[in-house]
């Protein structure tokens, strides 16, 4: 039984540091994976400061993983050792309900689990994530890395990426719609990038005047500065769909007039309780407030396939394993430019 | 130009009484109606109060009109006099709009004109309603009552009937769906013979025991009462679509867990600020609350003639016009069952 090195957060208010995770034995149906690259999502720190409540320690985050094959169990034949996958932010389900059935597990009614810090029967009790050496992933949930995507950029499309392709997919946009992605961070930047590709006029809206010429370089059409009762004004009846990926409690009814009669704003960023929503906008012009979470497995298959033939990944900045605590306190200020990526090479 | 006897409030504190109003003459569009029958909505009893600070007085309310022709314009080829019209809860829109263009008038960009209170070129300067003899309509905005409907007991269906046949259309509702409509008043009760009559599984909630045989009767397959916590938990993932008629703020959060993924609420009652929304199962299910008004002209002709077909009209309790005051107060008590109607010629 290999004994793995990862990165942990050994309680809430401990820094990750270095610590030895037990994976499980390599099953007949499974992918053991050298991961090269881990992305960080802002969920891995609320998950390591048990913000939400449901830690369980040693936490080893991490669900945007990308690696190369280094065992297969014996039923895996569309693998190869050394071939590059994926994991990204859930490795099981119960395969028998309505929503795996239908290729979304990310709904599954059972409750999906996910990479870490989820009940599981592997050795720890826990799922481990991506801040590692080394994982063990079940074939379903594993994905082909297309040839061309850049390996580290690539990291974030499993959890930025796929939740802003799922909603943009589900939604139906393409040629002819206007899409605002509300919010320029690691959902966001991704979210620009993808509504561009599937050919929306995309239009960033941030409160940030200064993020202005990033959202452009990245493939908005348009900024509007939210914070500019004109402007905002101006675009009322404008917009098909919203992307929301502000990551904190805040005022829907801000946003609710840009939408035409039927359009819809998709929650991608906050979870939990929101500000009153006013019923109001959404009665008088048939609108809807709705949510998306990630993508199920042939989905983000798909979103994988889309970026490497539109040549999209995240904007990164490549750390060190150790670099991880400061990562976070810059996370914590907005200051990253989009995604910090760990070099898993870089430890020891 | 003729001089009609109407019902209106004078002030937000004056009892509706025995008012003179005088209406537009008959123009080369128009339809001029001898009002029989007019239903009354809550919204009569907020305009009315000026609830809403909008209230220009006099006020005649009145948006559930039944009526015979009794001129035609030059210009109406389709309608003879005698015939049995109706008229809803708007009279013009700016006819040039996408939502106009797309028989969405009560979407209509540029703002419908409503049956009464609204700005106009009529005498007077704002549009007076139903409670009153007479009304003269563009001939976009008569429909036509088809043979074989109660005519007291059709006048909700312009309001009533057509604010919840609406969003069932819209949210594909039919046989294999499961329904809940939420609230049993005017609304909820054709809520239920609607969804019955479309051929979908209808489920009224509600907060009270005591309307369950009265919601089985009007053609609930179930009742599931939403203060019962072990009754709302074994219904959890269950409905497809909730249509939410309850009229005054509450917690929508705790309806939300009823949806299946991909499920939406409706909310057709409660206009204005709501409790928080927790965004938490709008994510995790990838479901939706939205919003719904009336419905169109065209589609609010294919209510009727759908009513017709399956033989539905509201539940009425018919009063006299001097009345009508008296209903008032015991709407506000929910003290009908469930909507009333004023007969018209019981007005001198």
């Amino acid at each position: 039984m290999p004994s793995i090195s990862s990165f942990a957060a050994q309680s809430a208010t401990s820094p990750l540091a270095p610590y030895q995770i037990e994976r499980r034995d390599v099953g007949p149906k499974d992918v053991q994976i050298a991961i090269e690259y881990c992305g960080v999502c802002h969920t891995d720190i609320h998950q390591s400061k048990n913000d939400w409540g449901a830690s369980n320690y040693p936490v080893v985050p991490g669900h945007e993983i990308i690696g190369k094959v280094s065992a297969l169990g014996s039923e895996v034949k569309h693998l190869k050792i050394g071939q590059r996958v994926a994991v990204g932010c859930f490795v099981d389900s119960c395969h028998t309900c309505t929503s795996c059935n239908a290729d979304l597990e990310q709904y599954c009614l059972n409750g999906f689990t996910a990479t870490y810090n989820s009940a599981t029967k592997d050795p720890g009790g826990f799922t481990y994530g991506g801040y590692s050496k080394s994982i063990v992933v079940d074939k379903h949930f594993v994905l082909t890395l297309p040839d061309g995507l850049d390996p580290a950029g690539a990291a974030p499309l499993l959890c930025a990426g796929i939740t802003t392709y799922s909603p943009l997919r589900h939604w139906g946009i393409g040629p002819g719609k206007t899409v605002g992605i509300i919010g320029l961070g690691g959902l966001g930047h991704m979210g620009v990038k993808l509504s561009h590709a599937m050919g929306a006029k995309t239009v960033m809206i941030t409160t940030s005047k200064n993020k202005a010429a990033d959202a452009m370089k990245l493939g908005a059409h348009e900024v509007l500065i939210s914070t500019d009762a004109m402007a905002m004004q101006a675009m009322t009846n404008q917009f098909d769909f919203l992307l929301n990926t502000i990551p904190v409690p805040h005022d829907f009814n801000h946003y609710m007039p840009l939408l035409k009669v039927d359009g819809t704003m998709c929650i991608v960023g906050s979870v939990g309780p929101t500000a009153d929503l006013n019923t109001g906008p959404l009665i008088f012009g048939r609108k809807s407030v709705a949510g998306s979470l990630v993508g199920g497995i042939k989905e983000t298959q798909e979103m994988l396939e889309f970026c490497a033939k539109h040549n999209i990944v995240s904007e990164i900045e490549l750390i060190k394993m150790d670099e991880i605590n400061q990562a976070y306190e810059r996370m914590l200020k907005s200051n990253v430019k989009y995604r910090f990526v760990i070099d898993m090479n870089s430890m020891g």
